[in-house]
């Protein structure tokens, strides 16, 4: 015989963190429990002082919490503003609507502009559960959204959250759509183009599977979480920033619906253009240059695909009033030395400091799309951007402007790497061949990028070079010996990382 | 600075049930979480004494578990057959080979008889995450399995675990769509074509999300949950014998798979087509009657939708070497008059013992079911199987069959109707236009059904009938006022049940 049990609860907090997802954690023998029943996907709602966000349930079948309480994730106490000993309100959950719009896609419906806005916006509320928003992402997964919908989805990403606007008719910006280890360019090609008198106000990302972001890596050197008034202050004073986007809310859905992509592995072309448009949209872009990398083991495989998604921006920048150019570069191998944040913040320095090891493949690169930026700003003409931005680089204003940036971000700090080091040696000598990106940058990861900012790899085996039998390929660094052992662990389980021609 | 922490971890246990979903718990500062990094589905293997099983990550940041502590959901205890306080080790898992092909399915490509194989042999052995799960689902929706694809799938299902096998070549079953509140033919048709001399060991599924499942049914008359050796005692004794499906793992990969696809609310052809007939096929059933009822508020809407699944049944049905049959009823609205276990219940006795209120309806459906399944078997002459079965049953044959299973299934027990009762009573006089089987559904589970046997619904308006204002349109039966609020309160937010004709 069952007890009567209020639906008033008092809020517990445990410390459990489940990633973006809100978790409720009820006794098995609440109300709620009893009346909801318990699927792999019951979704109550949780009020509290007039707020109310959705959580996903979960039952506790044990005495850990007291009748009548009830825990919530730490991100439902984030998102719900809640402390410990609130008194909670659970109710029912009426369905989503728009969720009967996916279902339609599932069966050959295409998305038109009214069902992408209110499923995304559905989305930003919360209301979508994880497994809901993979069902989303994988309609709109490979080739199944057409360019109209690729144009509803930028835009309803855009309305969904904050928006910047600048005193100045012509922004800056650029991109890249990654996969890439090393492939800094962002704290080389900002400097130069406000050194420039460009305006590019430049957020970046934080790592979500890769051992470093580009928030990461300039992280190491000066602080990047800045509030949008801050923001603005070192871009009117310097003409550019380079901070985490995250900490500005620009087309906050984007990072849920990622998450969940990253989760499944699965890149499809349509989703990652309205990604990346609409974040630069939202952040006030008019002009961008997309960095797209090519190669066996970066995120694009083939020159084709690299086409594809090059139409697919150029017609949703030109749908979204934005000025977009694309350049396609090699993606085969590591760009620079160092892969993980404080490796790679080296790489970059050495670069802006003209230092004579630095390395080339990092510096033409940022002269490239920099030179891009001038031409597209008409700071240069057609085909001498780059000898522009190498003459601003080699003349030391970058750096002198990168410097700027940082003191007015908060001030400038030489990135430490760390303290403990193994490498791995060639086992025979011959010419490096090939070497794969993804497995490198799990090796990375392993040894404790991005959480450890001196961890990852410095890298010493570009393709073409010989290598002599013991010659260092790569060397591991890391905080611990736990986490080397981790990655040397991984490292037995898989297939030469770095492949050597046969003699 | 971090600190050296093992991936060796002492099992806690704290009664957090994730439903299907095996998650572990670690603290933010051990080894794995941070060299795997933490995403929507970071996941890891969890080995104790040679088995071993995957889990997702959740992160504990308090002190809610020492160093060194991990705690394992429910599901993942029951699934490692840990005990709390054993020592786990918690190793990196390798990515899933078999999902890109679940990637390559997101193109376009079909899938073959291997991929699926493989997918399903994956999937059985708690590979997939729920989120990888929705995103195969999704990718079986709507029409994107071509007939090829469904056979390859109910083979991989069947094949995914326990075959029964009979010393009889001619094992009868039936199977109901679902969706149509009330609609338990099942323990009428069971002793009907037992008694009539044929063998149909029918297993049945709990509620999911409906408010009750043949077997919560059947469970207020009888013990339900046996092994596979008392099933094959009972069949053997009685020649039938209705008993739930799930303590026997046939096809068990279908529950994993049904769980996310009633989380998400889609039923597509294929998936369904699969599920039941490798249920069919594990449980070495060679000819199965497939109740198919159409009406807009049951799972099939349409005639057409009916047909296209009748032509999916026969096909995939020949290919497995089972024959079929399948009748297409009318789901406009409930059979009988109980919604909810014991009231169902109530309902199928008062049909097998011939009493003057059994409700037609049910006994009609009932009826004919049996009537094609002794035709089919040559019990009788084409187009007189119903006649047969009513005979059987007028007889008190069919009755007298139905205690001798309950006997051998462990004893017969009156089911017994919940206590607390609020009639709903019509607002103004009227014949009854139409009735909302999802939302009457909604309504008895919110009452308490399944989980109290005795909760639900009596239904007092069939189609057609004339009701005047203040007479009972149905009575909600519950064991606690607080049920019967939260089941009124929803009818507050929704629009009328049963709709009335205009005068």
């Amino acid at each position: 015989m069952s007890k009567e049990v209020s639906n008033i609860l008092r809020l517990r907090k445990l410390g459990i963190d489940t990633h973006t997802e809100n978790i409720i954690f009820m006794r098995s023998d609440c109300l709620v429990c009893r009346s909801e029943g318990f699927t792999a996907n019951t979704r109550v709602s949780v009020n509290l002082n007039g707020s109310s966000i959705i959580a996903t349930l979960n039952v506790i079948t044990s005495e850990l919490i007291a009748e009548n309480e009830a825990v919530l994730s730490e991100e439902g106490f984030r998102k719900l503003q809640a402390r410990e000993g609130d008194l909670i309100t659970v109710t029912h959950v009426q369905p989503i609507l728009s969720f009967s719009e996916v279902r339609a896609k599932m069966f050959g419906k295409k998305f038109n502009e009214s069902a992408l806005q209110r499923i995304i916006t559905d989305i930003t509320h919360g209301l979508y559960s994880k497994i809901e928003i993979a069902a989303f992402v994988t309609v709109c997964s490979g080739d199944n959204l057409a360019l109209d919908e690729v144009i509803y989805l930028t835009r309803a990403m855009i309305s969904s959250g904050t928006t910047l606007s600048w005193p100045v008719p012509r922004i800056m910006d650029k991109h890249c759509v990654g996969g890439l280890p090393g492939n800094r360019t962002t704290p080389i090609v900002v400097p130069i183009v406000a050194a420039a008198g460009l305006v590019i106000p430049k957020t970046s990302s934080r790592a979500i599977t890769s051992p470093a972001g580009t928030a990461d890596v300039i992280e190491t050197m000066t602080p990047v979480t800045l509030t949008l008034e801050q923001i603005q202050a070192v871009v009117r004073q310097e003409g550019g920033c380079m901070v985490w986007g995250g900490a500005v809310k620009l087309s906050p859905v984007d990072d849920v619906i990622i998450a969940v992509e990253k989760a499944l592995d699965i890149d499809s072309a349509g989703q990652m253009i309205a990604s990346v448009l609409s974040k630069k949209a939202a952040a006030g872009s008019t002009h961008t240059i997309i960095d797209i990398p090519v190669g066996l083991t970066a995120k694009i495989r083939t020159r084709e695909e690299a086409f594809l998604l090059e139409y697919y921006f150029r017609a949703v920048g030109l749908a979204i009033g934005m000025e977009l150019d694309v350049l396609i570069t090699d993606g085969s191998q590591p760009v620079g030395r160092g892969i993980g944040p404080a490796l790679e913040a080296q790489d970059v320095l050495a670069v802006l400091r003209n230092a004579p090891n630095a390395p080339q493949d990092l510096k033409t690169r940022a002269i490239q799309l920099a030179g891009l930026i001038l031409e597209g700003a008409g700071k240069a003409d057609k085909g001498k951007g780059a000898a522009a931005a190498l003459s601003i680089l080699e003349s030391g204003k970058a750096l002198d402007k990168f410097y700027r940036i940082c003191q007015a971000q908060g001030g400038f700090r030489e990135p430490q790497a760390a303290p403990l080091r193994h490498d791995v040696l060639a086992e025979r000598s011959g010419l490096v061949k090939s070497v794969d990106n993804r497995k490198l940058a799990k090796v990375a990861k392993l040894a404790g990028a991005p959480k450890s900012p001196g961890a990852g790899i410095l890298y010493h085996a570009p393709i073409g070079k010989h290598m002599e039998k013991g010659q260092p390929l790569f060397t591991i660094f890391s905080e611990t010996q736990g986490e080397i052992n981790y990655a040397l662990a991984y490292m037995h389980t898989t297939d030469h990382i770095v492949e050597l021609a046969s003699p």
